[in-house]
């Protein structure tokens, strides 16, 4: 079997020139078949605050130009493994949820189908629905680590019950996704009454608050990550898991967040456990809310590090390592 | 009957100070009633390109704060001939583009009824669809100026009839406006086809493209205006109309626009024929994409001038002038 | 007695539309009285480096939107356990620091009057004194823990015994507070002298630098914090007390700072010990130097934490809990 | 007589190194005498609405980088004809208004005392007053032209006769300008009465509002400053004269403005009726409502070209031409 | 001949997903040949002042996402008639400017070899010689249409022969392009000294200043454009032709310069003429100067038109029109 | 011998006010000599992603402003116990890296030469080389103190030797530094392969990466620096060494950082062995991507505690302490 196709060498052909597409990797189109795929779900009609996530994925792809082939810290070459490609976006209807999200859930159906792991780029959080269910359709029963500020396991909003707080919700009832193989890991923030935590360890969740991580450390979110997923799982991570300090252009910021350094230490925690990743997204990057890049940056390594999992947690095809 | 209530006293309380209501008028709910009430219409959800439209409202009572009592050339106080207040803002499902326009039509038709003439704020330009239906309902089919780099008059987008690339359509085929009483200014920027401008000839709008204005000048833009126009007239301010230089932060700018001091003079030359306006928006400012405040400051000053038409087009009530 | 008036339903009426009061809460005037009020004190002409925090009530009522109605850490319901309002802004005269001093205490006074306690928002760090003055005239010599990156003790700036920099001496000399009973948290950044700190020491402050906290822990401000303070407590919040990565936006930024999680757990950290609050303040937000919205909505977050410290340690008067 | 020692040569030592000096002229301690001294006023506390024009002397020496030493519209090298030296800043009290006007008008006085022109950079408009006050007292009753939105003329401002709204009134009321030989360009935006222009006019103003400039084009203002201006001559630009498309970051900006190419134009043609200078200023330009610079670069180009005006009205002192 | 590969269409596929090719077109690798290729030559190692046109290219792309098929003031549908790809960027040396024209000279030369017409999209102005050498090596010398604030014919810069403000000297030098077919519209600023100019017509530059546009009008400027040219054509816009009000976002910004409508005006003049166009350039955009994106949109939008007269200029090759 | 020239008294002077000297010190040119010189090398030309470190000096001089004279952590009055003075900018070529450098080791070695210690303000890490050259032509091989986020021992970039990648594999083959004797700090981010970093310690560094700081805390790292290094130390921080979070303006940002509380203590934890610093930097700053101006703050910071340390490490020639 031939070699993966790699991103374009920085030290010959600079970054700033050239198409963006993830981490510089090929169009999927151009190498025909991959065992990640970087696609776009550039929607945020589910958000009830700030707007803006539909520009989320070109955010992420242009961040990601600094991204190098070598992972020190999982001492992996990701593209050199696996053939990584970009995916381009679904193209989701602007303005009907429901119209998107099918949109959004074809697209991931059809790589998944042909072998791919789907890493999706947001879009709000509500896009992590039809991408569950792609994946959940694949691989069956998700394990979800969701790295959020929010638990988003509201019934519904204005009436609806499709939107960016409802998502995890709605992924249960779906049995898209058994909660009780589920951690979500940095919630904080007012809340609109006690019975929201508790509705939602009622799901099944268990949950570890931004604030209780004072006490546990990295290495006691890793701890009980490790002891409920199972494979296959799901990441999901909501930048505004992130202090607004390290994500600001995001649609429902709250103080009180991880540091950057302590979202990718998490993520690189699970590395060892050789967990199976069906699916994964980074979500909620606002761009008109990032003057600094800030955000998109933080999500582009946080994307990295997913598809350094996703690759370790694959049953090697490539000769190579 | 008693005096209105006029803004709040800058040389005595700050304008950093106190309530971001418009111009630093009374809420209405404190004077009972209006002759013109400003009205939000915080609803985005029907943009193509860029949202945060929803943030329109609250931008431009922000930049309102700067609008002094005697408008110099209308020779007019507009908050001292009529009562003038600040409705606040309609509370439109940001999920779903029909049930926010039914929230919004009724708050307007509430504000019609009660003898106001409703200024709204957008929002993007879908929210002028329930803002001319309720004046409408109460005035008769309304007789339009349309300042605005687009004509809006597409057919539909994404298979959808409701969005801000489609209103204007809509609104005829409701009857809502005549369009061979109506005018459209400004229009420029690559289209889909010639048949987007025979379409909307079709339709029967007059138009005068931006580039058309270096020819006119703005004498001749008002002179095509009151050809036009007739009573009751409704006007809507895309402040797309404007140059991005002078209003950056909107959904979909188009180089080669007017300037403030064009949009201005445009709405000033209206005075004269003493027009009576059922109602008028100033629609798509979207403050994340608006670094200076350049465009909800452009936004606010033009609101300040179709209050005064709309002061200047009522049969008075109040006693003073 | 009548329940408390809360703030609008977030799932029915969205945040981006209606008055920007505080967390969305009632005005004052239409409710009457308040257990606490919120009251922005917008003046700036304290400050000796960079001005703009008479912006900062505006800027911190936009960041609160967020905000919900149950604080999980305190599990509290603050605005249902009290009458939470929003007092608008005292006007200040912005060309003078007396005469703005004067109207911001008299306003102070008229909300303690009534019954309230008073959450102030700034403003620059000047505002303090008479936010403090008002307290101390109402519940005698307060115990102050003042959450900042400098002391603000100088005896005088340019001559001048008011400005922002002055503040804590000023209120010491004239028995408003307790040095003996206060306590700084955050000081760092050069100093004129090595005298600053033994004449702030010699005024009876205790401090415990920000550099300091890397060995203490949270846990050991918070010791420290409960070892001196004593009912009636002032907290005074300075944002510059966080680092400029989580805050920006503020007078005169000090590079070391804390994070939002540090300066949120340590607020929530005086909560079992039951101290009355008799008034607070966050102050020196200012907006210009704020492009990212992350130091109005750290000094929002802070300010739902106080509020919920006011409501802890006020005797009930409400039947509900 | 020696040759002016002029600007540092940015073909060999580049634009973006060196010190800060307008222009990148020397400093005054270095020549020891200047024809035209650039001096700033760093003054904002007489601001009723946007702070931040204390940093507008330094932003418009950043953005004066660019500036070369040959002014082709008035075929001028004004840096070879004359000694121009940047006089550095008077350190006003940022507290007190009184003592910070009195800051800068020593340091004018010093700098008029020694022979020079004085070119000041604000500051908000109140630093004209002192301003000109120097000027007035070496060279007379001063006639003035002002580029403005706004007359500045009111009466007082929160009971206080100095603030940058009053300040022409101030100066009419001491003698230290002639009105009758005084023109104001470019006023515009609401008022608070009808009476605010004829007060004006009853001081003996003679004004051209924005708008009118339509109609009378630049050729027409030109002719009008000629008919009312005699030497000695003090021009005073607020940079709000131009559109905030031009100039967003000053205090009080208003729709409807000039472009720069106005601006300049109606300063360049002064030159040829052979006026003498006595003094100039281009004040409120507040650098943190400025992200891109351009309120500073226009600032700058302002400058210049008074520069070349003061130059070519002073009598020759240097052989060179 | 097949039909034209046309853009994507945006009232399927929203415009803020896909790939950030030029006006959403196809790449040219999809397409095998083109009749116009859009190119970047992201290169800003030939500045003097700001850099960061090297994110230009990207920077414009992303702006183009607005641009629909159809020109109404060319009454022409320019992707319809021509075959017009995206060729993706030149990967030029960043580190030595001879190396980087080299490789954007040796692009451009494979484009115009395959029959193509270049449009290159900089980078800074320096990145037209390159270019300009590829379209005269396959058309001959060319007649040049530069509309630029600075003439760029200085010899040399630190000793250098290469810069971004000796390029149009070098070009003449080469006989790569006719000075005495050539016209430059928008001078203006200050320059070194009179011999700037002189030293310019004596090359053989007709030169029409910005502010000489206040009496010529556009007309004016067409005329004397027209005069001159003669196919082949090369057209040069260097953005800062634009007022810094129009585009910010350059390497040395002049106030003073055109309006957006101004330069659209201008290049829509040359249509009737039916001009050859052998190639053209869009540079010095500098997106780290661009917080509103204005200059990118307006790059874009001179792009589009400049596409145009490609297309209009070139002999049919499609069947259809 | 006569007392040091201080920086300019803040309480009489204003901050924002006068010349942007760093830290408010003189000129070197006005006090003769110098123990401390602080120098702007403004180049940016061998960057290889975002430029604009060419404006670093500037915006750290600005950022300077709020420094004051009493180091409490260091317990030191540095500018009362030496001479420390800004030395002003070299004038490095912008276009060619080799003369950039030359100019600006020149200039370095003119200032070790005079007998003072140099702290030079980046530019971006290339200018590192030609700093540690002539610190090393004076004091002998350096030990080194790197403070980064990246190696910058790569061989070659675009088959050039001279970037800011490659800058200490230059200084190590030149033996200006001492491997052996050098540590670096905060290494993290994607590499281009395994050998990356296994080259780096083949030529001898010590490293610790960002990530292993979780484990080892500050203490850590300060002990694994003063066990490496030994008298004459260099000090290099790039700024790219802190989380985005902390300094986003800088030419390739990473996530996962250190804090700038982190920094800090690690710079003043080497403070009790009382090393000799022959020199020092702060680099890579980015103004144009620096929209809050932390970066420049935090750098200034550095600077602060540098020139403390080259204080505190230099045999006392001043009676004073």
């Amino acid at each position: 079997m031939s070699e993966p196709v790699g991103p374009l060498d920085s030290l010959r052909y600079p970054r700033f020139a050239g198409p963006r597409t993830f981490a510089r990797l090929p169009l999927l189109e151009t190498v025909e078949r991959a065992d990640v795929a970087v696609m776009g779900a550039p929607f945020d009609g589910g958000t009830s605050f700030r707007p803006g996530a539909r520009f989320g994925p070109a955010a992420v792809r242009e961040a990601s130009l600094l991204l190098r082939p070598y992972s020190e810290p999982l001492d992996l070459l990701p593209f050199a493994r696996a053939q990584v490609a970009d995916a381009g976006d679904a193209g989701p209807d602007p303005l009907e949820i429901g119209a998107a999200h099918a949109t959004i859930q074809a697209r991931a159906a059809e790589l998944h189908d042909s072998g791919a792991r789907v890493l999706g780029l947001g879009g709000d959080h509500s896009v992590a629905l039809p991408l569950m269910r792609a994946a959940a359709a694949r691989h069956g029963p998700l394990s979800l680590l969701q790295l959020d500020a929010h638990a988003d396991t509201w019934d519904e909003y204005f009436g609806h019950k499709l939107s960016h707080g409802t998502v995890m919700r709605r992924a249960v009832e779906e049995g898209v996704l058994d909660p009780h193989a589920s951690v979500q890991i940095g919630l904080r923030g007012p809340l609109y009454a006690a019975s929201d935590l508790e509705d939602n360890a009622a799901l099944g969740f268990r949950t570890l608050l931004a604030r209780e991580l004072d006490a546990t450390g990295v290495a006691g979110a890793v701890g009980l990550a490790l002891e409920r997923l199972r494979s296959p799982v799901y990441v999901s991570v909501d930048v505004d898991v992130l202090d607004p300090a390290f994500a600001p252009g995001t649609g429902t910021p709250e103080p009180g967040g991880l540091t950057s350094r302590e979202l990718l230490a998490i993520l690189r925690g699970l590395a060892p456990a050789g967990l199976e990743l069906a699916g994964a997204d980074v979500v909620e990057v606002s761009p008109p809310y990032d003057p600094t890049g800030n955000t998109a940056l933080a999500a582009a390594a946080a994307a990295y590090d997913l598809i350094g999992l996703m690759v370790l947690g694959q049953r090697p095809r490539h000769g190579s390592t």
